[in-house]
């Protein structure tokens, strides 16, 4: 099938969806559940087939661990479409509605988004998640994730059919596509049948599809993101949640990169350096922070703008909470950064500084997490500032109109425009 | 000076303007309505030599028309300003705040969006009301105005800059060039110091930018309006609505271009199509029309796509809500519709079934107006349906940060990183 034909298949579906009443999206959404359930088997199947091919190809370790599904992850992708499923229906929901000193009402109708095309690489649960979301929010979806797991993703493509189908949803309304890079780059000039592109992956994903897209993108480019320990931060709590923020899983975009420390903590500097050594993780350091711990290994000018994705943290000492915020405006990716303290002025300014998407006091990065922060899932995370910012989820993939109730309200005066009034 | 330079100075400005007390921004935009009162002959003279050179460059009439200032429309603008100064301050406004089960605390926080550049054709009072918007929303603003009203923008951008420097603000807020069109070109190259371009004017006007930027771009095109008259409609309701939308400002994007008429309102055509031929509109009609009103001349297929932005009207009949809402989708631009109907039913399947920026019920397409809104004023109006919809006020100038308050919160079970804790 060409791009045109997908995109305009898609645009058919979603006058279906956009006017579709709530239960028969989650009607949908839960059938899914089910069927990866009954489907694990043959899910996992596909999964291994992925990746002994991926293997063949020499693909990183980390990599392939992303690609890898366990009966533990499907169970998780079943409870997260319950969870979607569950929330409200953004769509029809009125905001801002005031009356005018004239009698006029007006408020806002959230509306869905029309078509989103999602591109990402590996990590087959995104076809799960952003299927929901995209079909819950009353939208209609073309999901084309990597190569490396095509052939799960056909699998899931096919069960969200059957899924659509069984409540009474066009089977177009999610489209998982596995075509050409040429393919890709048709849809993304699909202007006029594609209403928004979500890119999800490297850097270099990212930036291909921002700059063929003639469809506005909503993105992230990568996750430089810092924890900042204050002078009077409650030290064991800064450790717990700088060794949150990197290790649980290093390899994701908000996980920390850099970690600031306040000068007035360089007697606590040996005990974090430790904290980080004792789990495995290289440490970098400024020439501050090798002046009182000799054995970091110098970072470079380079390490500050770098997204490792790894084990490896790099270390900065600075003087206040306003060296910290200018730091991180400077070097971070304006992803998801977080203060330790206890000093309720600090953390104001931190909050107020900081240019990022996701501002944190005294939490890990880790929860810049649509899930966790209880959108259901997340369909990817903005560092954009149009649009949408941080993680997005059902309200984020909605526009809205104006609705305005008059009772006969004309702006001019009658005379002007109806010289024989009294005929008509 | 050149875009990168421009653009350079836009951006430090806005730092300032980002975290600048409402106070200061009011200062600066009751400044310059002062300065607008103190220098009224001064800016009528400027455009008085504009409208002259555009005479001589064979502007049309309705045109130079949009060009030309009165001391009326400046005390206009002066009012404007001063509603802009009175109106709440987006910038640090918290929305969506939630307690999570976990204890986590979660909440926006309205932030600038930055820089803001807006290209506009004619009509010097942009200047005043998009540097004024811009402001008051913590951006910094680059107004590019015509080059038929360039004395006058010059002489207002002047203004700005002396009411921003008496308020303490930089006076690169808000720039207003007039430069090449190689210049307009090289801003809308700036994506990393630039956050929103908005285009105003004609549809060449608009593609072109929309085209060249690798800036997000919100904007409209054109504005092919409806006013529905529906089956139950008060007719002389009905026909001053529809002369409210056709006649008081036939040049504006939210004037009506096509009248819809129900079936069921035949006997009342005649009395229709009289009311706009006695106030000099021209009428053109469908079949169903015609067969009514004989003297009607046909509209063609091309009609309905047509935004005439003159005297002009077509009309057409339709059997009920739902052919009209059809058609409205179909031939429209998706900017501001209207019905007008006592049957509550009718009015709500219209709502919901037009897709537009604006949907009106018994009021007339004029009210499609940021200012009419209480929104003080609007920097555009919007038929896309990313980031905002409709007219552009403050709030639509800004975005937000997701702000997270924790107490020590991490996602992983400590002990998992931390092997040896007892000795942190």
């Amino acid at each position: 099938m060409d791009a045109l034909q997908i995109a305009r298949r898609a645009q058919e579906a979603s006058k279906v969806t956009a006017a579709a009443a709530t239960e028969r999206k989650d009607h949908a959404v839960r059938a899914m559940a089910g069927r990866l359930a009954s489907n694990k088997e043959r899910i996992l199947a596909a999964n291994e087939r992925d990746i002994s091919e991926a293997r063949k190809k020499n693909l990183r370790d980390s990599l392939v661990d992303r690609l890898r599904l366990t009966a533990g992850k499907i169970e998780a992708r079943m409870r997260a479409l319950e969870k979607i499923a569950a929330l409200p229906d953004p769509v029809g929901r009125c905001f801002r509605g005031k009356s005018l000193p004239n009698g006029l009402r007006v408020s806002r109708t959230r509306v869905p988004l029309g078509v989103i095309l999602m591109i990402y690489e590996a990590r087959p649960h995104v076809t799960v998640n952003s299927g929901a979301l995209c079909l819950k929010s009353g939208n209609a979806a073309i999901l084309r994730g990597g190569s490396e797991v095509r052939r799960c993703n056909e699998l899931l493509g096919g069960l969200w059919r059957q899924s659509l189908e069984q409540a009474g949803l066009p089977g177009d309304s999610i489209q998982v596509i596995s075509g050409s890079h040429q393919q890709v780059r048709d849809l993304l000039s699909q202007d006029g049948l594609i209403d928004l592109v979500i890119p999800r992956g490297g850097e270099g994903l990212v930036r291909a599809v921002s700059k063929d897209s003639k469809i506005p993108v909503i993105k992230h480019y990568s996750g430089v993101c810092h924890v900042y320990l204050d002078v009077i931060a409650d030290i064991e709590k800064g450790i717990e949640i700088a060794l949150d923020s990197k290790c649980l899983m290093p390899e994701v975009c908000n996980a920390m990169e850099t970690l600031l420390v306040s000068t007035g903590l360089s007697g606590r500097l040996q005990a974090v350096v430790e904290a980080f050594e004792r789990c495995g993780v290289r440490v970098k350091g400024c020439e501050r922070t090798r002046s009182v711990v000799g054995r970091v290994e110098p970072a470079s000018e380079a390490d500050w703008r770098t997204e490792y994705l790894d084990n490896i943290v790099s270390v900065k000492m600075v003087n206040d909470v306003r060296e910290a915020a200018e730091h991180i405006n400077l070097y971070g990716s304006h992803h998801t950064d977080s203060i330790v303290t206890e000093d309720r002025e600090n953390a104001r300014e931190f909050t107020r500084r900081v240019d990022s998407a996701v501002v944190l006091v005294n939490a890990s990065t880790m929860f810049c997490d649509g899930e966790s922060l209880g959108m259901g899932a997340e369909i990817g995370i903005s560092t954009d500032k149009i649009h949408a910012r941080g993680p997005m989820g059902l309200e984020e993939l909605t526009s809205y109109k104006l609705v305005i109730h008059g009772s006969g309200h004309v702006m001019g005066e009658p005379p002007a425009f109806r010289p024989a009034s009294e005929t008509v």
